[in-house]
């Protein structure tokens, strides 16, 4: 265990044990590539397939470890977040797995699909005002209620350990990568692979993808402390909240480079990696591919990885329609 | 080697060399399950992702075998075929790797992005009025002119036993199979199948699966002979073609039952794949899923695989915007 200051960084040792932990309930999900991405790039690319997880996201790593590391008297009492996206419905996903109650906050205004998701696996949805004020309070009142363990979306020692396993996949299926390119919203994903890469295999680069849109980690990068973006807006939704303290910690110390794309040039590649790969995924998890589109002299003749980190869209609302 | 009539029927040993030949122009295909389409099933089903094979499709199984087994001098004149759907592109695929002339002979109103796919592979696309007659003149000058080897979409024992290997990789990834459905067309891949399972896992039960508004399989099976459709239409495009002396062979011998599905029925299971299993796949690969969800006193409590056949789909027309 290291400590730095009171924030407890996860080991490589964390990720070991999560990866004991959590192998029964998620995928070794596959790596897929294409002559013709390949081509277009110059790189060879190995497309680490993530939205085909349990859950249909990366995130049912972390939850999964998180859930599965409680302690019975814990779990009784059941898991609660708050979170819109992946997190809330891969955390009911983990909680229905091992019986226990999970109690995800949500806006009202939240796509009905992400509440039906938390419900499919058994969790329960309860709602608050579309502000951070209400938001925390409606969360107060959840854990006062049922004594329930908050498990952070990103900012958790134990949802990073579980995130990295996924790259320590990565590197036994596909040999000598020279880079990984993930995208980053609160940072989750890239602090888990920073993670095991560090560790494991320290001469591989890690660059985090970003909309220009909710180009946050790109200017935090830059000034080198968090600065979190005012109402981003951008079609990769999964990728709108703000670093904190833990993640910040891993981009910051091993993360070479920040990339962003325009919406455009993300929509653009997460069409082209439908057509291509024929595979489902989020617009978030197109970020990375744009990237590498955009910026083909740092890629080009190097064996990268791609992390396509979620397949949750709605079929009925493509960005290309 | 096995004659009936003047007919060749494909044998193990085929598909075994088969799958030798083409081992390194095709992918080993992924097999995909999903918990929450098992629940709505009661079957244990195994999704064999042909739609993230080379090209897209199962067809550059049977194509690579076709083009891989032909003798030097008769690779140089090249090969032929006429397709306006998979086959096409998946021919142009396996000559490009082998670096032999493709010509594909495609009426003028096939869709833009079928004739593009050809020439993406290095083919030469060469068109014809929309009708038997005009087909059958073009592609007797195309061979005429260039000697190319024709080879047939399914009615060829090559290319029944490249299909066939799909079957071989599919009962060394998932044990003790009860079933397998296929969606059935013109009876390559089911004959390929039956070709495989009939000699490796004969307990294995065949299912074919084909649109009700292109029942000509479904019809053929009862009455005892081939009964071909009359200018039938569905979201099914691939299905739409005729039995043919050699696959009819298969399906008469080694099919256990044929079931059918609507239109909607077909858009709906599609749909419910692609949103919980993450992948891209046409509507054709959509036809078995539809029927078993249809019959499902058939599947129910039985490990059932599911053959995905391919992922060629236009992304900005999908069938239920």
């Amino acid at each position: 265990m290291t400590e730095a200051g009171t924030m407890y960084i996860p080991t490589l040792e964390d990720m070991l044990e999560a990866r004991r932990r959590i192998a029964p309930y998620v995928h070794r999900t596959p790596v897929l590539t294409s002559r013709i991405l390949n081509e277009l790039t110059g790189a060879q690319l190995f497309f680490k397939c993530e939205n085909l997880q349990k859950a249909g996201a990366f995130k049912a790593r972390g939850a999964s470890n998180a859930v599965f590391g409680l302690l019975d008297e814990q779990a009784v009492r059941g898991v609660a977040t708050h979170s819109s996206g992946n997190h809330g419905s891969c955390l009911s996903y983990a909680a229905g797995r091992r019986g226990v109650p999970c109690t995800v906050v949500m806006p009202r205004t939240a796509p009905q699909a992400k509440k039906d998701a938390v419900r499919g696996y058994g969790g329960r949805v309860v709602e608050c005002e579309p502000s951070l004020s209400s938001r925390e309070a409606v969360f107060a009142e959840v854990v006062a209620e049922t004594g329930a363990e908050f498990v952070h979306p990103y900012n958790d020692p134990r949802v990073i350990a579980g995130q990295a396993t996924c790259s320590a996949e990565l590197i036994e299926q596909v040999d000598e990568l020279d880079a990984v390119v993930a995208p980053i919203g609160g940072g989750g994903m890239v602090s888990g692979t920073c993670l095991t890469l560090s560790n494991l295999a320290p001469k591989v680069r890690i660059y985090a993808a970003e909309p220009e849109q909710a180009d946050d980690v790109y200017r935090s990068f830059k000034a080198g402390h968090i600065i979190a973006d005012d109402a981003p807006n951008t079609v990769a939704d999964g990728l709108k909240v703000p670093l904190k303290d833990l993640t910040w910690h891993f981009v910051r110390n091993h993360v070479t480079d920040i990339q962003t794309a325009s919406e455009q040039e993300i929509v653009d590649a997460m069409k082209l990696i439908w057509k291509r790969l024929k595979i489902v995924m989020e617009p978030s998890s197109a970020v990375p591919f744009a990237a590498i589109l955009k910026n083909p002299t740092t890629f080009a003749g190097r064996r990268v990885g791609v992390i396509i980190t979620g397949g949750n869209v709605d079929l009925d609302n493509l960005p290309w329609n």
